[in-house]
């Protein structure tokens, strides 16, 4: 048996490497930079007009005084002049619009008097560079601005946008089957007999991998029978990644484990001591891909994804590891087991505090607990009660 | 000029029923429920197993002795035995298989000694139940498993595979246009001039529509130009919502609101009291539609979407509001206006405690500071300085 932190470092030991490919900004949402994002000019990229105002020289203005200039110009966003201010005058100037040489303060509009040509200014103070965004005080041209292993959002693409990255390298997607094993399993179609259940763990997977953009290639449900199994995982030997659910505990009916060495992956472990999803079956196909054999139960396998799977994707992506909160659980929590132990939580507050409340949780056969959570906490191995208020460290599905 | 909450009630009380269509479950990842979906029986629907071991009757046990029963017969997951269990007697059954009646306890492999047909048991411990989850436990049939409103993901749609919902209810999209406007604006793929600077808004706005699965399906970049302003919005006034950036503030050539009063849109507000993004304006179309207009900023859009927009959508959606977290700011920050500003953060931890660490921002004009920052905090209208420590509220991206 496997602690969780040996059957990681396991896991990630094995990452893949999906190759590269160049796409368009227009489809990139949640696909991950397989490249480094460099500012390819200063931002701003000339000194700015944070206002629509009056640029000036500042040493023309006596502070608390009336100030007479006359208007010479005006400039728009969009627009480039590449003149100088004399001293004496100044220019009308819109929001965005690039500072002329020489200025160095905007007024705004509401601290001006005009009468034809010519424009009072009365202002109580004056900084230097007031309303003006100074070329490359945001980025200087060659910053490192987004790191290879971003997974691109919104503003991440913004940012992808304004630096005129039109196209892009990211990671090549990985070819990912899912297989739902179990004599007790029906699809979610199918009429439904007392002792049967829906199979709902091809759901949990193909949704949590649509996250990176992935579509499960072929999912199939086949029941424990030792010559089906093995028909419908002999085809998938040249996929990625294969995730079976059901079938690797030590029921007699558990053949996985078995099947898949006879058809040449290589077991690296079997067990890990964490609950729920303690039988976690993990190895290696002749092609270099990997298979994750998960407990059936749905809450095994949301949350065998969550920490063994999806570590394992980022791992390939070349991303960081998710990163915890750290928030105080609203509520007392003992365990018997010295497993490590994953349970279910809902983010709320009390006194306007972030913290933890318990999800109600009966076996780790339970279907509804995780509906209303938001994430799981941890509950170390070595500890056996949680205190009403101890941090514990949590993360969102 | 509004207050946040004026804004946001003005805004809400048009909310648009965009009604409702069948999807398959194979095709619901991020879409909006619009029905309640209720458990269609008791789950566990049987008493279940929840251990490989063998049922027994915890009368025929004494604790701590040596116990004799003879194995009657073998259930697994899938299987359907009528029968009752008989004193004397146990049954081998595999976890998530239906227990026998009679039968009130499965005790585990680990304890027991097989010889032949018959097998003896030794358990320090025996409690009623044991690993059984008992019919019913997790839900009743009849109870409320997802509310209306609901925005779809992995877990929940697990739920409803669980429970037999292979098609379901759910919002229809609305169709949502998108406009930059600015003479200083160039698409990402043009070649730039140094007093340009590219659009980058309308890649923040569509891929956070995505995240709803809306796909924007027109937008269009226009140069300050009231009459090809007026030919682009005329054809968008048939659409849902139209989004448009740029053009809405005091500049010269901020023609937004003029064109689209002129349109016949009912301006219902211009102007509220937020920093970033003070000069929104919101109006409603003759066909009940309405038009967001956002300052040009990319980080006033960013702000923009998400107090205003998102907002809007989700409530047209039946949604709850986004629940921010109460983090503790790990950093001081001042403000002179009383406006209520919204500034971009990082989750960090201390001594394994979660804050937020406050983002480099030099003005509203910065392309990067969004980057790196997982969402935004805010900083209250009447409250001039936040103390290092302080809670504050944070909503994430």
């Amino acid at each position: 048996m496997q602690s969780i932190e040996n059957a990681l470092e396991l896991i990630l030991s094995n990452k893949q490497n999906f190759g590269t490919e160049t796409i368009s900004i227009h489809d990139c949402l949640d696909r991950v930079l397989a490249e480094d994002i460099y500012a390819d000019r200063d931002y701003p990229p000339f000194n700015r007009a944070t206002m629509d105002g009056y640029a000036i020289i500042s040493q023309d203005i006596n502070i608390g005084k009336n100030n007479l200039l006359k208007i010479t110009d005006t400039i728009h966003a969009g627009e480039e002049k590449q003149f100088a201010l004399e001293s004496g005058n100044c220019i009308k100037i819109m929001t965005g619009a690039p500072v002329p040489k020489r200025a160095n303060a905007v007024i705004r509009i509401e601290d001006t008097h005009i009468n034809g040509n010519e424009i009072h200014f009365n202002v109580k103070q004056l900084k230097e560079n007031q309303n003006i965004a100074i070329q490359g005080e945001d980025a200087r041209k060659g910053d490192l601005l987004i790191k290879k292993g971003t997974k691109l959002n919104p503003n991440s693409i913004s940012l992808l946008a304004v630096t005129g990255h039109a196209k892009l390298e990211v990671y090549k997607l990985p070819i990912i089957a899912i297989v739902s094993t179990g004599n007790e399993i029906v699809a979610v179609e199918s009429v439904i007999q007392p002792h049967q259940i829906r199979d709902s763990n091809v759901h949990t997977l193909k949704n949590s991998l649509l996250n990176y953009c992935i579509s499960a290639i072929q999912t199939a449900l086949i029941v424990d029978d030792k010559i089906a199994l093995k028909n419908t995982i002999s085809e998938l030997l040249n996929t990625d990644i294969i995730i079976i659910s059901g079938g690797v505990s030590k029921g007699d009916a558990d053949y996985v484990p078995e099947i898949l060495k006879h058809l040449g992956v290589i077991e690296i472990f079997h067990r890990v001591s964490i609950k729920p999803g303690n039988p976690l079956w993990f190895g290696k196909m002749p092609n270099g891909g990997v298979v994750f054999g998960l407990p059936g139960n749905p809450i095994s396998v949301q949350v065998g994804y969550k920490v063994f799977i999806e570590s394992f994707i980022r791992k390939c992506f070349d991303m960081e590891p998710i990163e915890p909160l750290f928030l105080p659980l609203l509520g007392e929590k003992s365990k018997k087991s010295n497993f490590t132990e994953y349970f279910p939580c809902k983010l709320t507050h009390e006194n306007k505090k972030s913290g933890l409340a318990i999800n109600k949780m009966n076996t780790s056969g339970d279907i509804s607990t995780t509906n209303n959570s938001d994430g799981i906490a941890i509950h170390p191995s070595e500890k056996q009660t949680i205190e009403k208020g101890e941090f514990v460290e949590f993360y969102f599905w």
